[in-house]
């Protein structure tokens, strides 16, 4: 999830005065016209410490009409809002129809809080979730518009920006200047995790952002919610938000260009390492048949990007008996008389058994959304859904693990190339092929997305570097041996 | 929200043939269009033990063409639904486009048999719901038409049904055959109740059928199919069944018909009641003080049922540093630039205080559903809102009593004359009120679907036979006062 918005983007200050006026001058017309139509907006900041929410904060003061702006933080509940159902203060402050509101964390503040520090169940978080997802949906309904940003800071900036702070701020005695701060980052995260991917529906789903730089943090924030405001100028009450824009979604860089392409592996070092896992993942397969662990393996990429061979090196390496690959193309008669996630369901593993996808449940948000076969709508909502449906498999102890090979577009076109010219490889590329090849750029977009949304420490996505093939397959089977590992071990 | 279908409706067997051809014939064509159409109908069955769900479901087999229609029952897991997640066995069984399915209990059945069994908490059992709400969410969205059946029986008909079943089946051993079966029906319909609530949503509502007397449930599952089917038909993908059809809904008796409008206080005795819940009252709100226990009472009821004078003789025994009276009426600018909860939101009581809403959030679902004021799909969704705001309140510790005060029709016409008489009472009536009366029965049709939605035992409507309004005056005293002691003892 978060490493979506690990990519150190940064806008330079002079950048920054040059692009200000244009975002500055959009953010009050959008004000103004969201003003006219009666349409109340609701801007949800959190993140973590040190994010520099309150700095984004007074930017947005800057640029929006402060006459139509109220801000709430949330401090220790008063006399007055303790007595009263805890949802009772935000209520007090949701915005009139046609103003602004601010809230630093609003009501993910609490729910978060007693996860980290009370250590709140499992449960106790769906719940605080489910009420949440249900207050948010009535209020969109109702015409709000809720815009939900979550700033984020890599470990390491966080772990500055922390120190800087207790150096700074030694007479404040806060909750995260204390103590462990790199352990409280960890639990924090994890829990934020939980809570974002429970929260993030198509209706109002979370916006994170890159908060390292603060010049490229503000425009982000600021270009999100120009976007967001714009689009819903003029939108009547019933017509709820069923999507959000593209212009909201743009980012200059994508989750993938952290997957570093130079990734290799000599071909000693290869036949090495491949006999050292597969006798690995051999004994792993029957371990976990004897303890009736399940796996789910899906693979998606780009197209010759490796995904075949890589899933023979795999399964070369287990028991026939044990797996089962399913190739995902168009769906069959059968199927498409269900519901998109029925044909995935169906090919569950038993217990102790693996079951290798081979493309997923993701050609929803992938292909589907890129070549527009599903609409806007049903695209942005299937984020929602594949995260509930792999709730399912962690729930029930399935050790899931999703790749994605990433290989160059110049490593692509010599794949192809080398395709057209082999006899027996000739059969693997087709028109579809060089098509996809022209929408790379709406598949990075799409792919950045994926992860942002559906990339947890219980579902994570494995971006691997696979220009060199060989360092692909040892990659993805040592990764799968050692989550196997792990889950067998717990 | 049982007390809705605890009305001993009945149909006789000259009546239910005559009947009969009429209904089989238009499920008939409804199966028809909806095969061609290509839409999937999900039947889930479900209800207290004795309930007749077997028999009903008989009945639309032989009054659809079976060829299209699959039904499943979810007897102990099989080994090869063990080894996969729960939900695993439901996928499996979901019906394709253009055919029928019914489940016995689907997805209900566990979670409800796990509160019965094994006692699991309120978080797991709203977890379990939310998970439930967003599945169904997601196959109605994919066009699916599901039909929610609760077959209920009354305590005493549930018993006789019980000791009956025993002697026919004394080899079987059932779970429900054994024990203590009032007890245990005690127990299953509080559970049933919460998970109701839970999962009554506007795009799913559950449909309670009074299931005494066969004839007369079987045509009412059949006429809340037939009507739901028929309102689906060339639905495309899209559109979601936002709301219900109203030939659905309609049945010949309502909750209010159980109200014994006869029922009186003489004189000498409301005099002695009045004196006696007085001083109790007057005591109790000091205790709640102490206690800080608030207190949410909502007062509804046809015009000149006696509303104002039930609330003056209430607050006489309350100090008036304790109470407050809300009088809604139309909302002012203020409210009305934000949602329709939020006035109401506004005036919660702090702890040990007392709220009196003289009307209420129920305008939503009555005057605001029958004047037109909302939407269909508005004021259906409401209920889940209003049950959502309840849940925040009763979750609080919050005491709330909701009280619908009856009259006839009769009754009615002779106050609105009096009032028309008597100068001092003038300002009481005004053209408005000839106007609701009017629309008498569908203000019937309204208060019915609010309770069957909106009424369990932690926020229970009090039905209150106002005909005399010194019976309906002591009655309230009576009832407030015994909820105050409950939750002060509690």
């Amino acid at each position: 999830m978060f490493e979506a918005v690990e990519l150190g983007q940064k806008v330079s200050k002079a950048d920054f005065k040059a692009r200000e006026p244009e975002l500055w001058t959009a953010l009050l017309e959008a004000q103004r016209t969201l003003r006219e139509a009666g349409v109340a907006t609701l801007i949800l900041v959190a993140g973590v410490e040190g994010g520099g929410k309150g700095e984004a904060v007074q930017r947005l003061h800057k640029w929006f009409d402060t006459r139509g702006v109220r801000t709430h933080a949330f401090w220790d509940a008063t006399d007055e809002e303790r007595e009263r159902p805890p949802a009772w203060r935000f209520w007090q402050r949701l915005p009139p129809r046609g103003s602004i509101a601010v809230m630093f964390g609003g009501w993910y503040w609490d729910p978060l809080y007693r996860q980290v520090r009370d250590k709140a169940g499992e449960a106790e978080l769906e719940r605080e979730a489910a009420r949440i997802v249900e207050l948010e949906r009535m209020l969109s309904l109702d015409g709000m518009l809720i815009v939900k940003l979550w700033f984020h800071l890599p470990r390491e900036a966080h772990a500055q920006r922390m120190k800087k702070r207790r150096e700074v701020q030694r007479h404040i005695a806060g909750v995260a200047g204390e103590g462990d701060t790199d352990k409280q980052y960890e639990v924090f995260l994890r829990a934020a995790e939980r809570m974002i991917r429970h929260t993030d529906t198509g209706v109002c789903p979370w916006w994170l952002i890159d908060a390292e730089d603060p010049h490229y943090r503000d425009l982000r924030a600021g270009g999100i919610l120009r976007a967001l405001m714009e689009e819903h100028s003029g939108r009547t009450k019933a017509a709820v938000p069923a999507t959000t824009p593209a212009a909201a979604r743009r980012k200059q860089a994508t989750v993938l260009d952290r997957v570093d392409l130079t990734a290799r592996l000599a071909d000693q070092a290869y036949k090495r390492e491949m006999k050292h896992c597969r006798e690995r993942l051999t004994r792993l397969a029957w371990r976990a048949y004897d303890a009736r662990r399940s796996c789910v393996l899906v693979f998606e990429g780009w197209d010759a990007a490796g995904k075949g061979g890589a899933i023979q090196r795999l399964t070369a390496a287990v028991d026939a008996r044990l797996y089962q690959v399913i190739p995902v193309a168009a769906p069959t008669d059968e199927e498409r008389a269900h519901h998109y996630l029925w044909r995935f369901w169906r090919h569950l593993p038993r217990a102790g058994y693996m079951t290798l996808y081979d493309r997923s449940w993701y050609g929803r948000v992938l292909v589907e959304r890129v070549e527009g076969f599903a609409s806007e709508e049903e695209w942005a909502r299937a984020y929602e859904e594949i995260n509930n449906f792999e709730e399912h498999l962690v729930g029930h102890g399935v050790v899931l693990l999703k790749f994605w090979l990433h290989i160059s577009a110049e490593e692509q076109l010599r794949r192809f190339e080398e395709r057209g010219r082999l006899p027996w490889k000739q059969h693997k590329l087709g028109e579809e092929d060089w098509r996809n090849r022209d929408r790379r750029a709406a598949y990075l977009a799409a792919v950045d997305d994926m992860v942002a949304h559906t990339s947890t420490a219980d579902t994570p996505w494995c971006l691997v570097p696979a220009e060199d093939k060989h360092y692909a397959r040892v990659d993805i089977l040592r990764t799968v041996c050692a989550r196997l590992e792990q889950a067998l071990e717990s």
